[in-house]
């Protein structure tokens, strides 16, 4: 029987990379999706259909959290728009970071995991390119692999590990893996707006053209 | 204006005296209580009269987890009754233990104190005479303390941190700080089961009868 893996999946590139990745390591996947109150709920109908295809299992999660914080949760709030890669790399934490989401995200997957007895939780996080959340960075996923190795049961009897195999990449490397690996590149949805079609214009977007563009590969959502 | 905190407060008795040690320590106190679907739903009820008497605001937050794992919140599972001391210590981690549980109100916790700018939360629990929960050690708590420091804003900012004053101390220990501080013990429930009067036979009513023993104090619940 395969091992079983717990995937962080948002309807993102990353993270669609990320399942296909653990799938290509032999696990037996269960998506995780949460319903947070995201503005684009495009996201989770996509991160169902990536699961899909990559005939992994779906649990969709949803999440109440009566207080607000972020212009991706709260409608009073600016998404940053049209902003270069350099204002984006040293504009700090933008106004689209949700607090603790990664925090809160692994914790539910660590439940999960222990759950299902899953031996690893795939998280598709990365800092080289990525929009300056603090959740992302590598020392924030290394101490969070230590509270599940002291704070689980399965941490403490060495059967469960978190596994972030794209931090060190850029995101030309990511879509370079996920092209190599078949990732349905055209299921994934990056754009931080609730529009039908991608706005171009908030950070995400950006930073998606810009990966496609050093990849060398087109991104067929554009098609 | 006072500075913000965040207590993690179940109705036990351990949360209402870290409570009550924020309040001492001159913080608006916000108290985060969970509704998980645990057995013992009494705990949330006395968790707003503790919250009341200290004159603290209450935010109940309802989490489903869909899956099981534990026989606090699966019907199915047995609670271990009747268990001596030695049992109890030497018997590794319960039944009773709720995968990720800690690290799931940590993080919720973090979320709710970044988006109300509270300074610090404060979590009640304690590796002394505790039933063995991976997720009540200090080395759990203090790596769960960098996890903030790393990735939140406010952990960055150096303006949020975690606080476990009860960390060290044996159940007697903390209600000898509770009886000086003024904590209604009598408003707080403690018991595993769903029963109108404590059980008596739980980990936890016996870990609670040997504390009020050693501490020399009489257990009001008891009148």
């Amino acid at each position: 029987m395969k091992p079983k893996a717990v995937i962080l999946l948002s309807g993102g590139l990353d993270s669609a990379v990320a399942l296909y990745i653990a799938k290509k390591k032999g696990y037996d996947c269960h998506c995780l999706v949460f319903d947070y109150g995201q503005r684009h709920r495009i996201e989770i109908e996509r991160a169902g259909f990536i699961a899909k295809r990559a005939r992994a299992k779906l649990h969709v999660l949803k999440i109440s959290l009566p207080w607000k914080g972020s212009s991706l949760t709260d409608k009073r709030g600016t998404i940053p728009s049209g902003r270069t890669i350099r204002e984006i790399k040293n504009g700090g934490i933008p106004s689209t970071y949700v607090p603790s989401r990664n925090t809160i995200f692994l914790s539910m997957a660590g439940s999960l995991a222990e759950a299902i007895r899953a031996r690893a939780i795939f998280i598709g996080a990365h800092c080289e390119d990525s929009s300056g959340y603090p959740d992302c960075r590598k020392d924030y996923l290394e101490t969070f692999r230590k509270v599940i190795n002291l704070g689980t049961r399965a941490g403490i009897d060495n059967t469960l590990t978190l596994k972030f195999p794209l931090i060190d990449k850029s995101k030309a490397g990511i879509i370079r893996v996920g092209k190599r690996l078949g990732v349905p590149f055209e299921l994934t949805w990056s754009c931080y707006k609730g529009g039908k079609t991608p706005c171009h214009r908030c950070d995400s977007c950006i930073l998606r053209a810009k990966g496609f563009r050093e990849a060398g590969i087109k991104d067929p959502l554009l098609n």
